[in-house]
């Protein structure tokens, strides 16, 4: 898993939310064709947010299919005893809530261990206050554009600020982890993600509109916008 | 959804819980070009089970794959803010457990009323009691002869004695309920299964061996083993 | 609270889920004057079933107006905390759900130690094989003909068969418990209810309909069906 | 819901948990005649905070006994399912809890959604930094002066520089949210609530002593406080 | 962990929730002495029951004082998760109830695959029908003659007709698994306990009291009441 | 409970975690000889944190074998109902998580109210916001230098900062609150723990290791890292 993060070359990562689920492993291997980064997979309980999507062994049968680092955002509480089966199941990245357990210091340290790097993800209304005290243990941070549950959504216009603040702490503590922002990222809004200090973009519907044929595109334009 | 459940035709249900999570559109064609009758999706929600699989989105990914009817079991708890999701998936069949909530003849009910076909799945260790309470409400019993969770068990012996409990406890009640078996069923004890009263069967791994060439002749080792 | 339980002289125990939450003092004071045997008494807590009624608080605003037995069905899990707020408020009655928590022996014990009848209730999918193991304990059986959270419902005909085996538990042990029933129940199946052994009658919207005039003649009409 | 916010004229918001739950339909109106602003009802469902009031029917049946705005207190968790059944009832604002869920943002958009004022309240130890990300979204700032669920408990002073807090938070976003405070308010300390930035003002125990006759008085004490 | 279960020679499993937790070592040392069969370990969580006993650690600190089998109780829920635990402690039993969680059939193989015996335990109110589903899985069946949770409590005499029914389901399946009972076991009522089917006995404060040098003569005094 | 909190003088507070569980009474008197100030005592639930370990009967079989304080950390959820049982066992202090439940101001007011100390903890990864909010109710504040649930583990270096910033708070409140440090002190450490603001340190390994007869030395190596 190696990649830039510099200004100029945001990490694109579609999320497979917004993909064909009939064809996951199709829809994979043509966002690698297509210039994608990371596969950004968001695996949901529906006990932690109100949607169920995609478990562990989906996210197995996918791994044959890219070399593409796979960034799994776990909606999902409690999350510990599920670290492992993510990593097994081919996960580069595993990302979680503080809302997921009282004890998210071990939960980052976890995944750590098991060879994963480890990210650490703000809700809209979520203070960055954990961050301040976790930010040796994180090697990602997501800010949500949007409430966690379901694609389509507008992105909320207050995320860019808080994606500043992320910065500044992350910069303040000499921490080199990625800062990525999901929910509503178009290319209107890529830029100005980037500007406020984010690296790493989760964009799913507006990657996979228009077909397979057009994903080059879209991910261009995102990138794009970061000029 | 219609079908004729004879003793010499049993029902073939291929659970996708078996089946390659990366092309489930392209398995689900292949199902039911082999023979299938229905189409058996696992649901967990990694809390009332070990295990998180699909949720409603990918159900609905699969609908236009397919005219088979979609047996859908709920291994989710509480399981009634979900039946709705389900059914706009494309669910023709919600099936559920005893132990997912204290109202399941509330549940049950509820099924009906969105047009779908209501199951009622006991585990290996749950008493069939539930059974005779809400016999008016089931158009469908499962009786699992594994513990839900995992795919690639094998088959508890004693489960052939539930389904003849279970296939008296319907006929006593005049239901014309279907009687479905899940769990480790493989052409050795297909046989028993239904002599025992099944009529219908969920089968994974011994459908999905020898992959898509040899679903129809797996299938049809499974019919045959009625005659 | 005394009451001869005769087979034709059913106690009538109006449930306040139907009467004006506005004017609950009122309502209590028109019940008893029309006749009424217990004020019954709904507590949901929107957890245990999908609705929210009232707690202790109004319970003791209401135990002034009348010198009826407080028939108190806790529709609340976990339930053990809660029993003395009730007791305390002014309940004579306190009955509880097996599905509330794992020690209901243990529930129906403190309601007695805490000077109040001890009753159990059954849901309409929830089998009786409870009753047979706590039968020394209870004053009370309720069995629900719908399923409980809402008013207005209709009577599960099934009910009625279930009646009679709860009947039958409670005459072999030689219990001299009260057989309730709860649910859509209305003068015309009101005399089917006590012929199946129950000798006491919760009714909501039948007793209110036509307002505080009728409320007498509606009682009356629940008795009269007993002849 | 039309009212001004001026410092000169602090709203009073009776809270029917000190009223007579015998009688609730006459309090509503007779607080309305006393010079009432809202009516601030307190929703406990025995599992947020240890103690069950009432609920959405109970809400409705009040609905048609005054015109005042009902202020509705959520004191339950998980909320998002409940905003519905309220708002139909009849309630203009729905206050949540940080602590209600991980999505607190999203609750408060439902909230907007359904046509209601969406309020976020603070409890004693719960620090303010949810408010300064979910500011854009609040037409209401609860500072609970007590521990939430019982009536009667003493004003915890540190509350007055909670408020300070607050307001500062809300001038700098530009918010006119209304800024209430509840939980032991009295004449003696209404001032200091307002000076210190309240422009609402929760009373139970105060409002109500001295029965309906006194309502007018203690109602117009607490607005005198401001001057 | 051998033994014989012959009628004449009731197993005697002191349970040390009776006994002195500041020097648990040389209690367990005594009882070995004094002949008692197993340790009786009641482990309990503060959730499933109201009481939070002991754990792991404890348990392993004990395993070097004795060779007596552990025959560890888990008043635990969800108790899955557990089992690796406790075995790797020294329980040589691990019994669970059937409430502890919705799979209890993989939970009693769980327990045989970990090479410890799979102990299955009925509250008061709970029926034996989970029994007569899982009997194939069991070695051991405790019948609770009291609430479990705290010591001292008096023996429910309705437990006698229990371990009658549990004697009678073993005996048709011709199972060898012991059938022990928990609560107010006394020298009065052993004999009956063991007359109605039971061959192993946990007894508490019986055992207990007059002290280390009463314990071989309490012990005896169980044991000759099956004289 | 009396001891003066001067830098020179840290108070020690060996945590029987990591004590012989086989001997606790002993144990603790050898601790009381050996110079402790304190008694740490771990009460973990199994569901607060993945680890059970002992409950209010072993504090209270404990308290009659040393006159030293008995500092309780309830690694319990939620923690409320618990308060009562241990102060009656014979806690002096009694600390609690921000986490165990949304009421901690109330939890702490009624820890006082029951004549005890009132802690307050926070984990690696939580904000000492909270701390703000309820600098008044504090007698005691605990940070962790490890994630709890386990004994053994490594002192976490960005606790030192955390002192410090939990050291201002209370400098700047004016609070004479206690300021504890737990998890992998060892000499090493223990000085810079003190300069960073701590005056109490838990030790678990660290004072056990080397047996009964190294206590006094190893307590005398934390109290010498102070000079």
């Amino acid at each position: 898993m190696t990649q830039t993060a510099a200004a100029s070359a945001p990490l694109i990562c579609p999320s497979i939310l917004a993909s064909d689920f009939a064809k996951l492993g199709e829809e994979v291997r043509a966002l690698e064709a297509a210039g994608a980064d990371w596969i950004h997979v968001d695996v949901m309980d529906g006990h932690f947010v109100p949607n169920l999507t995609i478990g562990p062994d989906v996210v197995k049968a996918l791994r044959p299919h890219t070399r593409l680092p796979f960034d799994v955002h776990l909606m999902v509480a409690p999350v510990d005893n599920w670290l492992e089966a993510y990593r097994a199941a081919g996960a580069d990245i595993l990302s979680v809530h503080p809302e997921s357990g009282p004890h998210v210091h071990r939960t980052l340290g976890q995944i750590r261990q098991l060879g994963a790097k480890a990210g650490l993800v703000f809700n809209p209304a979520t203070p960055l206050s954990v961050l301040e005290e976790a930010v040796d243990l994180v090697d990602l941070v997501l800010i949500m554009s949007v409430n966690p549950g379901f694609g389509g959504q507008k992105f909320i216009e207050s995320s860019l600020k808080k994606i500043e603040r992320a910065r500044a702490i992350l910069d303040r503590a000499g921490s080199k982890a990625h800062l990525q922002v999901d929910g509503g990222v178009v290319a209107a809004n890529a830029g100005a993600c980037l500007s406020a200090g984010a690296d790493a973009l989760v964009a799913g519907s507006f990657v996979f509109k228009g077909g397979p044929d057009a994903y080059a595109a879209n991910i261009q334009a995102l990138k794009a916008a970061a000029a």
